[in-house]
């Protein structure tokens, strides 16, 4: 694997994920942060150097780069236990990635990011129109992942994957957000599970 | 592979995405329609049976189901060009796929939803709020495409894969939700390339 780079605001879920990745599958990385309340991922510099998506993470792996955390997460893993050999598990690994940026994401991660970064005082118009319609479908993420974890241990194939990972990033901080986890013995019990795992590593590092 | 059905509504660009990678491997699908505007993906025998998510599409493999439009495509295309054998380029392919479901989708597929399913006159007033959000995400998607297929023929790995799939559903009908494809000049280009492949099929089969 080429010299890795992470480029990242080291309190986002989106960037954890990939630093949680990297140390279940033993990768270094030199880190590299930007200050997203500076717009230090809007500069001419990040949009013609690093991606012009304007986002945090990218990956560099030598002289390329990699927007979008989970599909960092995945090249990472390739060829690790973290990615199921069968068919049908890597998509349904995926399958539960894909719903985390699409259902989990939009609705707790930014939850998290306006209530914590920004403050309900400072919220704009849109923002206040927005937040019951984000905070019911975290509601109903969480508690689709409550009742998946009523029958199952982990997410996809029967075994600790990047699924867990990805889920695991903004999940363990919903409380940040608002959201409960007491409401949610089967999901907290995951949180337990993942979080005992070999080689995991924690937000704050 | 077992038996594959299909649970879908067939003028969603994300079931599209389905039927154009089944065309592409050969897969064939037995197709069973849901009529959204009817909640039919909300009633307890699709909730229960079908999906918890209570979204199509759905792909079922014999007794398993595989909800989440992109995942389905990654397994139809398991072992098939349509996925790159290398390990960046294959998650490259993903990044772009995460980008569709998280900058893409939400902005041009929910736009042409609202303009087409619901109408103007119909916008609730979240709607009426969001729309110039979404639109300009919309813009900076389409624009971002615009900029890569000015150095790229497809957007990863140099060759047609799933990433092309996945983002071409709701781009080719951009102009349902009010976007203008003459502004796009290179994702024109890209889009006749993409109906060029063999094995082509369009939305309304």
């Amino acid at each position: 694997m080429p010299e890795l780079i992470l480029h990242e605001y080291a309190r986002s879920g989106n960037c954890y994920k990939i630093r949680l990745t990297a140390a279940h599958v033993g990768a270094v990385l030199e880190r590299r942060e930007y200050d997203i309340m500076k717009g230090e991922t809007r500069t001419p510099a990040f949009l013609d150097g690093v991606s012009a998506n304007g986002r945090i993470p990218v990956l560099q792996a030598g002289g390329r780069f990699l927007p979008e955390s989970n599909a960092a997460c995945f090249y990472l893993a390739s060829g690790t236990p973290l990615i199921p050999d069968d068919d049908f598990d890597r998509a349904d690994m995926l399958r539960w990635m894909f719903w985390e940026q699409y259902n989990h994401e939009p609705n707790i991660a930014t939850l998290r990011f306006w209530h914590v970064w920004i403050g309900e005082a400072g919220f704009s118009d849109l923002q206040r129109a927005n937040e019951p319609a984000k905070r019911a479908a975290g509601l109903a993420a969480l508690q689709l992942m409550e009742e998946h974890l009523a029958a199952h241990d982990w997410f996809a194939a029967g075994a600790f994957t990047l699924a867990d990972i990805a889920l695991y990033a903004y999940t363990h901080v919903c409380e940040d957000a608002g959201f409960r986890l007491a409401d949610y013995p089967n999901v907290q019990a995951w949180l337990a599970r993942v979080a005992a795992r070999p080689g995991h590593v924690t937000i704050e590092v």
